[in-house]
């Protein structure tokens, strides 16, 4: 097994530096890649992978609840993307101009999308005519660019994909109601198929989207004690509508400003998978998002290829057959030993063993990229126990992110209490909050801790403001983000 | 049936204005639409619907001969596009540059993506080191920009979508066998899907792909006696592995340029569809690339809601069930006539009909979007008989497309002949070649004919060039072309 050692040593512990762990196994594992365009990353096959996984699960989410895709241009000229105030303001800053094209300078600058209300507005103000046309429930997959001066692979990079909804309603109820079940959504995506859990609440003032009313999250807590924002929810009230003019006609033929939201998920989404399930070995992708959900290692000694290889293909055929994602690594120039390494590296869940002892007994060894646990499974009803162990590894990653995400959200009564904990393990620290601006300013600059969601829930116990001691009208969650 | 006629009144006659008809036909059906950013379309969802379609088809072909998805950056910064210097002659005048930053003027200008030539092969330069490595088979899809003074929805948008294939090969044959390869993937695309048929061919010099060695393509023949380039797949040979350092260590140890392919296909490709299948009443889609396969009409007569609707529901979820996309139209406030007009139009190639006399006899009414051809079918076996209806209008399709497009291949010996046939009914006019540019140049000047492409059989018949009756190299066709 020195080929394994060798391996390993590639990649730095999660333990020692939880940083650079992360970029490594990113780049052994070939999830992506630094690219000539500063700033912006490579996505390679294996990330790309997990991406057209989590796509394809939220888009047959999105399109259950009656949501269709269509496409909008790349390109806003500056004039429109101005319409709305808030919205151009929080944008502004981060946007990449397109002013020269066709070898001609434009006599207007075209933003490079930051996201995507101003264009898809004023296609709205086009087509929303009557009551009959609302809701209107419609989604984008597309790539947006927001110029960042740090960057980091999957977390935060000059250009990421994503998906942006945007609905039109004709009712105050009916947006709010379509915010909140998208918010619910993104939770489903990533308790039921990341294994991550995730803490849903209402962004402060200070922290919403460029334009909205209110913004809701789904927040991650990562094993450094860091919040990662996973996927917001708009509620954009009237805002947009009444700058790009959205009226309809209601049933009682009056002219009506409609009320809309957008929401939004990203490739941020394969980074908050890789820090919170991956341990020093590497990788460890949880099975209803993993490209190959395991790999076939045959034993490869002897005349292997004549004895070993036609039932591990045939294993492969059956596995494939039941539904389940299975590679087999034929390669003949590396080691059992150095496939395991390489594959656990890659974070596949299980690996399957055949060797000629195997085949006499007609079996293969499973083993469990959790915790390496072998089970002898007989070739009968082999997929059905490959799928019991495949679903036991999912449970177990959520059960796993959900012990460390509950016992990493505590209390803090006072600002000294929170300012320790930031100084310390971090964690989603829960206190009250008097509603000021000024507190939580002084939050930021004193801990460079945020608010990360307002709770549904306020907590009795966190009666007074951690900062001020004032009442507090509000739980809250501070932390660290990403 | 006054709705109807109403209805039809809005589409221009395609056998009147085909032009006029086309845009019509796209607006009205909701395909796509005009957007603010001059010369980028939208593409609404009925259109994205025919794209996804297109779309998973051809990814599936592609993930069957061993091709994986990644994704690179949307901006290439100049210095990387000058690197190969036909490619950036062919590309510059038709890029969009980004600027300015972050609010600061950039130091180097950024290309927004016309092709990806330049980005991927900085990447595989750093990827590929050995043959081990090799063949390198990937996918991007993505959204490309190339500057355009004149658009056409679907046909020549600034922005559009498209898939880029760029591999990496061993040797020339390799490279060649996969350019090949990906032409018949398109091929398949195009006429068992699409119902379109197409020839394929080299591309003359002056018409290739900035920076190939070859450039093939599939291209159709619309209504208009038009060609249609609707594929291209390009040998680059070791053009681009010597301007971006593609080596690898051959099994014999020594260091060697790669060989390469790129090939794309593009959202042009619904304009394709459009064009040939469409007639009076608006757009008939081919049953493999339609988002509604059949569309059930109920009769609103009398308390249908309560009487015709429950079978109808039960007949799309059988339908359903069967793996058909069919769709249930019980809004109230249209009546059947204006419905069946409505879907025609949207070129649903079945509808189903289902009224008071049909439940009494267990029926439904299957009619044809091709002739408006009844048939009576029982509930008992209707999805079979709906799917052989659907088979049978999917090659209906094919064969009358197949049957314009063989008789409206000409030959033309002379350019005498040659500038006839462009000044009339047009078509694909087969010619001898010498080979020589002016003679190709001399076409384009006086009849804006080009070659569309080089046949593989040349045409005995043809053996003198057309323009210079010297002796013939190739034949060829001429068209004018979208």
């Amino acid at each position: 097994m020195a080929a394994e050692n060798d391996f390993v040593k590639d990649i730095t512990k999660k333990s020692v530096d939880f940083s650079a762990w992360y970029v490594d196994v990113i780049k052994k594992a070939e999830l992506a890649d630094y690219s000539p365009m500063k700033g912006m990353m490579v996505i390679r096959p294996y990330g790309y992978e997990i991406w057209e996984l989590i796509r394809d699960q939220l888009d047959r989410m999105f399109k259950e609840s009656g949501h269709r895709n269509a496409y909008f241009p790349l390109f806003i000229p500056e004039s429109l993307l101005k319409k709305e105030a808030e919205h151009v303001e929080g944008f502004a800053p981060e946007v990449a101009w397109v002013t020269v094209g066709g070898g001609e300078v434009l006599e207007e600058r075209l933003a490079v999308r930051p996201t995507s209300e101003a264009i898809i507005c004023s296609m709205y103000s086009k087509w929303v005519k009557s009551w009959r046309d609302l809701p209107l429930l419609y989604n984008q997959w597309a790539n947006v660019v927001r110029w960042e001066k740090v960057t980091r692979l999957f977390l935060r990079t000059t250009e990421f994909l994503w998906q942006e909804g945007h609905t039109v309603h004709a009712t105050a109820e009916e947006a709010e109601e379509e915010t909140l079940r998208m918010l619910a959504t993104y939770r489903r995506l990533a308790e039921d198929y990341l294994a991550i859990p995730v803490v849903t609440g209402l962004k402060s003032d200070s922290e919403k989207f460029a334009g909205a009313v209110r913004t809701y999250a789904i927040e991650m807590l990562m094993p450094d004690g860091k919040a990662l924002q996973a996927g917001t929810s708009h509620n954009l009230g009237q805002n947009f509508a009444k700058a790009f003019n959205i009226r309809y006609e209601s049933k009682e033929q009056k002219l009506e400003y409609a009320w809309q939201t957008s929401w939004g998920a990203t490739t941020r989404l394969i980074g908050a998978l890789i820090m919170t399930h991956g341990d020093d070995s590497g990788l460890i992708l949880p099975p209803r998002v993993a490209p190959i959900q395991a790999v076939i290692v045959p034993i490869s000694a002897g005349n292997w290829q004549e004895t070993v290889l036609p039932h591990a293909k045939k294993i492969l055929n059956e596995l494939k057959a039941a539904g389940l994602r299975v590679h087999l690594d034929d390669r003949d120039s590396y080691t059992p030993g150095w496939k395991y390494a390489d594959w656990e590296m890659r974070g596949v869940p299980v690996r399957v063993e055949i060797g000629p002892k195997d085949i006499e007994k007609q079996q293969v060894v499973l083993v469990s990229r959790l915790d390496r646990k072998k089970s002898f499974v007989p070739w009968n009803g082999l997929a059905a126990e490959l799928g019991s162990l495949l679903e036991h590894i999912q449970a177990e990653l959520y059960r796993r992110a959900k012990a460390f995400h509950d016992e990493n959200t505590r209390p803090a009564a006072t600002y000294d209490e929170l300012s320790e904990a930031m100084a310390g393990s971090r964690g989603l620290i829960k206190s009250g909050w008097c509603g000021g601006r000024d507190c939580e300013a002084k939050v930021k600059a004193g801990t460079a801790a945020t608010i990360r969601v307002i709770l549904d829930q306020p907590d009795a116990t966190l009666g007074k403001c951690a900062v001020c001691g004032q009442k507090a009208s509000h739980t809250v969650l501070f932390a660290k983000s990403y």
